[in-house]
């Protein structure tokens, strides 16, 4: 039987917005976790993947444990809502695809899954109704056999195999990192401008360079005329590549004039 | 001008050698770091994706720091490689691609890349002989817009939007492990089995599948006969799912062979 912690106190209404709003995700289950700060920080960790069911399968010092509220950062939405059990069996009962994370190379007839594969997994059960749900194991030696015999795979995060070590709550944000991406459509590469600016049209650049080959052919600089072509395509290449603003293209123009009127002064002396 | 600190004890040998071995790849630079265990955290997030060159602008604490080393769990390797700058721009000054690592939404005309992304980019700036470096800013508020001016583009990782806040080492595992896997070939899903066993082949299967079906022929289960061919259809794709091994399918005959006596001898009683 699950026995539910009550709540210690409001949750961040930010983050339990986002607990109620939250599609269904798998469950995090960690067996018999020693320390309550790895409890916190794995909270957070999976709060900042939208991750918000946690279960407990006998924590070492019982529940609640007040060191685990500061290390969770604010991510009281999740310790309020942990769920703690007396077996690994109980804990996984209403799920129906579970995965058992373990650096160790277990010598079992069992699918091995990166994380990456894993979520996508995840995605399809949940899609058919399923539940899906990672369980941890123990800081000190992770899952026994007993434990990894309730999953249907392991899955386990390919890392430096000379320093393969992970804190719990690292474990945990590696998974929930990859679920949330799973889910997420920011573009990989994001060329925006600030709400003030757009990027500079052609004709904006080309009356630029006009403007820069003017006074470089005015002070001599585009000499001798048979090389003059390829300065030219060289410096407006040069520009091109640095996808300039339209606010920059103004800005530029005013340093040519700048330093054209320095040189004039110059002159004048 | 670059301290490097002298090595206060001899690296663990694997981790070492791990270093040695390393392909090219990108630095790792903390802008005024103020806890020691977090440069430790660091370093072990680092070494966990074989990262192993670290710079610090600044530590407040000053460098070394016996703080970091319970905390970087055997990452002495990449401790005792750590080189100490005065400034941000002599941090990056051999650097040929700079990315600046923000939650914050600046009001910047740069480049906003994923993680993902960014790695795929580091790859191709490798191939081309630059240097990429990552800049992580301060604990309490992150990089300053003069550091960020000194970057090619800014490097933010979708999280929950309403919970975005990730401890620093916990933001170096996530780039880390993004690095980590974009050079790293392990299959999404690994059905290999252990050594001493090999998937049964087709043969093998059926001749299970018949076994059943004469037992359970004779037991009388599959009827009414106009049913049974749909009955042994959906018997056989149960167990099709199940992916067994040659060793499997001889203890699942077993197992028959073991229901079917233990009838016998309730029958002879």
């Amino acid at each position: 039987m699950a026995k539910t912690k009550p709540a210690r106190r409001p949750p961040k209404s930010s983050a339990a917005a986002a607990a109620r709003d939250a599609a269904p995700a798998p469950v995090i289950i960690l067996v018999e976790p020693q320390l309550g700060e790895n409890i916190g920080m794995t909270a957070r960790a999976m709060l900042n993947n939208a991750l918000t069911e946690l279960r407990l399968v006998k924590p070492v010092h019982g529940w609640p444990n007040e060191k685990a509220v500061n290390p969770s950062s604010g991510a009281e939405v999740v310790l309020d809502g942990v769920k703690v059990f007396d077996t690994t069996a109980e804990a996984v009962a209403d799920l129906s695809h579970v995965y058992a994370t373990t650096a160790r190379n277990r010598d079992m007839t069992k699918r091995v899954m990166t994380p990456r594969a894993a979520v996508a997994e995840m995605r399809n059960v949940i899609a058919a109704d399923g539940r899906p749900g990672v369980l941890f194991g123990r800081e000190a030696w992770g899952l026994n056999n007993d434990d990894v015999a309730l999953a249907d795979c392991l899955l386990s995060v390919p890392l430096n195999p000379n320093f393969q070590s992970l804190n719990l709550a690292q474990a945990v944000l590696l998974v929930g990192y990859e679920w949330y991406q799973s889910g997420n459509e920011t573009p990989g590469i994001d060329d925006r401008m600030p709400g003030n600016t757009r990027p500079a049209d052609k004709q904006e650049l080309v009356g630029m360079f006009e403007h820069l080959e003017e006074e470089l052919d005015a002070c001599g600089f585009l000499r001798p005329p048979e090389k003059r072509p390829t300065m030219v395509q060289n410096i407006r290449n040069m520009f091109q590549r640095a996808n300039m603003t339209e606010q920059e293209v103004r800005t530029f123009r005013g340093i040519i004039s700048g330093l054209v009127r320095k040189h004039e002064r110059k002159s004048e002396n």
